[in-house]
């Protein structure tokens, strides 16, 4: 087994969860009254720190979205360094970075993720061909997730023709990924979207083993029960992401900090795939 | 005209080319006598600032490619804006960052690059839809350039089916690109490879005022002539990007930085389209 889905499969049994929390610390969403008197990018750190320590009994992965970093400028990526240090060695950390380019430009960005940073994961963009996923391929401890069909209403231009997904470069694209899975160090594994669950056996059958990535839950509207349905009989290890309905919990009632911990925790009891992970 | 648009031509008349420099800093090719006891963020800063000072009577615009600077970890974009500010205001900067996800995510794209950092135009990954790019267009000063048609073999399985690319997603983009760009305060330009002049025509003839921003020579080996050759009709705005060939000439004799200069210099001369702008 890779090792990096020993890695998630310790973590996964440990929450009894397929819960991944998305990290998307946007500053005008960040309660007013935490911190206020800080600098940007110190809010925008003791937030998440403050998420992952609300959170760690509900997770069984955390998946930084970078750009809600990069957004802070200069200071951006000691801020993401901060938080992957503070979510530690034991929880898989997934680099949400969506990276795609060239051989000698795709190293660079494996160097930056895999060895400076040291997360777990990187989702990666295909765009500019199978070849660019290379530099990732050698790393027997990590994974990539490689972006194959999103839950917006723009994947249907090249992503998916229509809804018959058949002759899809999605599809052309989930056989490739499973066949280049096979000699793979790096463990190969797929983002989904949740919001159309009709259109994914086809890809849960092309890829038989991947290790899915699949946002959408929560704010995005997608359908909980028949994804898990859906994942029953698929052998991969699978993650369901919700960021902001556990980020920023809509309730009037009780302080910021319960209602984050209500929400992990329902989210987490909800997201759970029984086969046997 | 857009003013993006503006600033490019008066640059690319003040330096008589199309010539972009790529910044690409590579640790491992930067010369080893160059502050050999910095720390490796000050010795990458110190290296793109000192080819910036050498080579600007020589280019109409820079590159930096984002990973090189991501490889740093933490110290990347407090590096990459150090960069960016030393350019300075009157030569556009293009971030090569191929940033691409949905919309509340792009919006954080858009704030880094085009608020935060201040750059001109970022480069964008199309893949997850025409969706994806809304983001970053309500920005009369900027540009996007889209990735269309790239170098690397790979391009061949999503952009282009085979050589024929008449019914290709890259062309389907195009045209999408060139509607779009229409009724866009951000100017809509394009990357396309240069190694294969042989296919650009249809991407020239179906946006047909794109701003062309064209990887692939030195290095990768694009054939100088029959482009410019090409773009002779087109009433975009283009820039041929070198990159290694300035950055790391390949030359025995004398100084580094004056083969830098050499280097630079001969590239601006070759690069230059003559039609008008």
């Amino acid at each position: 087994v890779n090792s990096y889905i020993e890695k998630l499969s310790v973590s996964s049994k440990r929450c009894g969860s397929n819960l991944c929390i998305g990290l998307d610390p946007d500053l005008s969403r960040i309660p007013h009254d935490f911190l206020p008197h800080s600098a940007p990018e110190d809010r925008l750190v003791a937030f998440c720190n403050t998420i992952v320590d609300l959170t760690r009994p509900f997770a069984a992965a955390y998946k930084p979205n970078v750009a809600f970093f990069e957004a802070l400028g200069a200071p951006a990526f000691s801020a993401f360094d901060s938080v992957v240090k503070h979510i530690g060695g034991t929880t898989p950390v997934i680099a949400d970075a969506k990276r795609g380019d060239i051989g000698n430009t795709g190293r660079q960005y494996r160097i930056a993720f895999f060895d400076a940073f040291g997360v777990d994961a990187l989702t990666v963009n295909p765009w500019m061909g199978m070849d660019t996923l290379e530099p990732y391929l050698d790393a027997p401890g990590k994974a990539i997730y490689v972006l194959v069909l999103t839950s917006n209403p723009g994947s249907a231009d090249f992503m998916r023709a229509d809804e018959d997904t058949t002759a899809s470069a999605a599809l052309k694209l989930t056989r490739a990924l499973h066949e280049r899975n096979k000699s793979s160090e790096t463990h190969i594994g797929m983002v989904v979207g949740a919001t159309k669950p009709a259109l994914l056996p086809p890809f849960l059958e092309a890829h038989t083993d991947a290790s899915l990535l699949i946002p959408g839950f929560g704010a995005q509207g997608g359908d909980a029960d028949a994804v898990i349905n859906l994942l029953a009989t698929h052998h991969g290890l699978p993650l369901l992401n919700v960021s902001r309905d556990i980020l920023y919990p809509v309730n009037p009632d009780g302080h910021w900090k319960d209602n984050v911990v209500n929400a992990a925790s329902i989210w987490s009891k909800k997201l759970l795939v029984s086969h046997g992970h």
